[in-house]
């Protein structure tokens, strides 16, 4: 094209280059990195793509995405979103017992006197103890480690709150603990190591089980799950 | 398991139902509705992965992931995330020109002396100008129509900036229009539409190539863009 304006020299492809850090972009799409967002966007646009950016997941593709669909909201719409981030800062704390997100300390779970004490499930996270609880199936208590062992990213026993699980266990009466840490290298190593520290003191030291998953399917299980469900197979009653 | 807490009855699925609003969830994931999930998480947790979840491309799933991120992030970076988004609605006007989003108006690219007011490059949306301003070859100005025509949404002429666009013929010799609206049908009926107006004013009317992209493969080009890759052929030199 030679009409005015355009500029016939080949493609200039300055700062652009294979620079994608988002997996899920199309392979081959050139992403320009934040310092080239920078000098197009205005100020205000280019900081929220760059803070979006730091979410697990988004890119900088998703991030420009996001941002130009919130230009389009009503300012009101916008403001309840930075207000909620705000609040979920100054509002949630951990329950000063099991470690679970709250409002209030302790939190509902540890507050309820219908739960049951006598059994203690130690999960990994808040959203794995809110996972169970979706079950409806478990009526004890809980102890949040906030992580799970992990030498390679120097994390060990100190670092969750494990020293917290055994002053629980000296105060309360528990017969039973189920180890419901996830089903992962990392999950796997801290129910050993918990089972070892604590079957000494007498308590019962259960894992939840593996195994296909419901509505799974046989033929595309792994041999690591498929060992684990055969393992724990079960009398049909 | 009959141990101490845990209830021996079948699972009861209670609310959650294959209600999955998100695409990108893996397909038969059980996930909770909003109301369901209020039910479980403190309230401001809730109120976050509500607010998220109106995002483009986030359903329920994403929008807990990412809130459980931000709840182990430090104040001062959730604070940062919320600031940005609060102040895109305050400093991010469109530029009365142009329609581009701005912090000062008129914006960078009408304010500029150098651009060539011979040519106007339309486009859509903000960041299809900002696409086209990457590849640093288009030196003209822009106009932002903030949409393409789509009859089944109601989306007339009248809701684009067609009419600042004529009120700009009026006042700039332009010799040349470039219709760069997607290659979508909205976007090739919005730019037969401006066609058919702007012609009879004189002014010549261009529309961006369409063909195969740079780094494609003929073997799985679709028949259409192949067609206009043949149909759009140039002599080589």
């Amino acid at each position: 094209m030679g009409g005015p304006g355009v500029q016939g020299e080949p493609k200039d492809s300055g700062g652009l280059g294979p620079a994608s850090h988002e997996a899920s972009e199309p392979k081959g799409a050139a992403v320009a990195p934040p310092q080239f967002v920078m000098a197009y966007y205005p100020e205000p646009v280019a900081r929220l793509i760059e803070a979006l950016q730091r979410l697990p997941g988004i890119g900088p593709k998703t991030a420009q995405r996001l941002t130009f669909f919130l230009l389009k909201r009503p300012t009101a719409e916008v403001a309840t979103l930075a207000e909620s981030l705000v609040q979920l800062k100054q509002l949630i704390v951990h329950c000063s017992v099991c470690f679970n997100v709250t409002e209030e300390d302790p939190c509902r779970i540890c507050r309820d006197p219908q739960r049951d004490t006598r059994a203690l499930c130690v999960v990994e996270e808040p959203n794995d103890l809110l996972a169970l609880e979706r079950t409806g199936e478990f009526r004890g208590r809980y102890h949040v480690l906030l992580g799970a062992l992990s030498p390679l990213d120097g994390i060990g026993p100190e670092d969750l709150r494990v020293r917290e699980l055994l002053t629980r266990l000296e105060a309360d009466q528990v017969d039973e603990i189920i180890l419901a840490t996830n089903p992962s290298v990392e999950g796997e190593a801290t129910a050993i190591y918990l089972a070892k520290l604590l079957k000494p003191l007498g308590v019962r030291v259960t894992r939840i089980a593996r195994g296909l998953p419901v509505g799974g399917d046989l033929e595309y299980a792994d041999e690591v799950t498929l060992s684990k469900a055969l393992e724990g197979r079960r009398e049909m009653s």
